[in-house]
């Protein structure tokens, strides 16, 4: 099953997705609150997708399918979600980089980003004024289902409710101004999600999601998820020994080598390109790059 | 005008704070819309604080004051919040810890709180299991009052709508994994605020708040906001030139000499401690600290 973030009745809602009609569930903190319940409701409508009208067993009132092109899409994730993203968490990637003289980390190299920043498909990300461009960086998101306290991995491996691309769009230089990533983490619609896939469809990731990044069509990037030094069941349980993992909070689970900054020359991305992150399973997300004017809009 | 976050109707309100005595103003998030207005409002109602009711001019509905200590206090800040803290912002204390032997950063080290680690006075903060104790970090909070983008410090000054007390309690061995610090930093219920004091009632930084933290009664930090390396109109300004702050959004201005992990013999903060945050102007905060158990709550 998949699900979106919509805007529904001027606030947020989480919807089913199939194929390109959207159905409105629920309100993002109530679909938080159970979103294995939501799924099991969702997919008892899934065979009406091509009926105008569904019906949800469960909800309040019974809603309609809609065109998702007549839809606003918002991040499906609840204002207060942490963002947990992985660092060097593949080794060609942790070899290309700053960083690449030094030992691998023992432990997940854990930073973060606040929803302020997410943003979905088709949405432009503007290149920040002191940036020379923009770097990209295609992985999986993975989204957590349900309370998680001092977990161990395979409780940690239950609590994922699903995945989704993801594109850690960086502003390098604000990253490399000082030891700490947070500022080039985070600029104005720089952290586009793809819609959530439930986990039963797509499995394990040790068994490997191909995951390519292209921009402007070419190939920039192609890893596999199977070559990730920590496994998500391990970033989470060792995340849930210092502090509580709520459900809509996501892990950013690292990118794969070829990004942009580590090139000779340099590539960065330019207002104009556009920058695709294809995952099996998953689907793409296709992201324009637009100038700084777009900050406006943040 | 001081202000506080309560829970009032079943959801976070700003309220204003009068000695003793609270009123409740508006949903956080409508407070945050126009803190300004807010202020205004707040003023005109103050002298009314010894009667058992208030008119709020403007306001949907007249309220009541309520007895402090008859409320339950949130964070005064929006689920969507940036809390931006600064690391080694005093010469002294980048002098006692790990970067002693680097040369002072030529920008702020920023990094990231989410909202959900944030807390209020009072409240017990729990040790990690796999911490040998929780360490102090007292410090200036400025709560950002209005949308900043590209800002020079001008413009930054002026959008800091007020200050408090914070202590940025932190998981050593967590922050130290690796060169992130990000996973110490986020603790359940280890990022507590005290009320917000108005920056008319504060005056700048520079003037100098002396800053002082006491564990179990006994002086760990004594510094002062003069000694602050960057300005928080310095610090505003650089943020806003990669993303765009908005009204809610706090700085934590970094911590003076002091902090526990980095003494010989170390000294860390044991469940049955209470540590207490005093600075000028904004009043005391304290926070006992607790069992993994209060984990629970979290």
């Amino acid at each position: 099953m998949q699900f979106i973030g919509i805007t529904h009745n001027g606030e947020p809602w989480a919807a089913a997705l199939v194929d390109s009609r959207v159905f409105p569930l629920a309100p993002v903190s109530d679909f938080w609150s159970d979103p294995s319940g939501w799924q099991d409701k969702a997919e008892s409508l899934a065979p009406d997708a091509s009926a105008s009208k569904g019906s949800l067993s469960g909800a309040s009132d019974a809603g309609s399918w809609l065109e998702r092109t007549s839809i606003t899409e918002v991040p499906l994730v609840p204002a207060s979600a942490r963002v947990i993203c992985v660092g060097l968490n593949y080794k060609a990637h942790a070899a290309e980089g700053s960083y690449k003289d030094q030992e691998l980390p023992p432990y997940p190299t854990l930073f973060g980003r606040w929803t302020a920043s997410l943003s979905v498909g088709n949405v432009p990300v503007p290149v920040p004024a002191g940036e020379a461009g923009l770097d990209w960086e295609g992985e999986v998101a993975a989204y957590i289902g349900q309370r998680v306290e001092s977990a161990d991995e395979a409780t940690a491996a239950e609590a994922v409710f699903g995945y989704s691309t993801f594109n850690d769009i960086t502003s390098r230089t604000a990253q490399k101004l000082t030891s700490q990533w947070t500022l080039g983490k985070n600029g104005d619609f720089s952290g586009p999600l793809g819609p959530l896939v439930s986990r039963d469809e797509v499995g394990d990731l040790r068994d490997g999601l191909q995951v390519r990044t292209r921009v402007n069509g070419v190939e920039a990037q192609n890893g596999n998820t199977r070559d990730m030094i920590f496994s998500v069941p391990e970033i989470i349980a060792l995340i849930s020994q210092t502090f509580t993992l709520h459900p809509g909070d996501v892990i950013a689970t690292g990118t794969p080598e070829g990004v942009g900054y580590a090139r000779t020359p340099q590539w960065l991305l330019q207002p104009g390109d556009t920058v695709e992150v294809d995952i099996d399973r998953l689907g793409t997300l296709v992201t324009p790059v637009g100038d700084v004017s777009l900050r406006s809009r943040a």
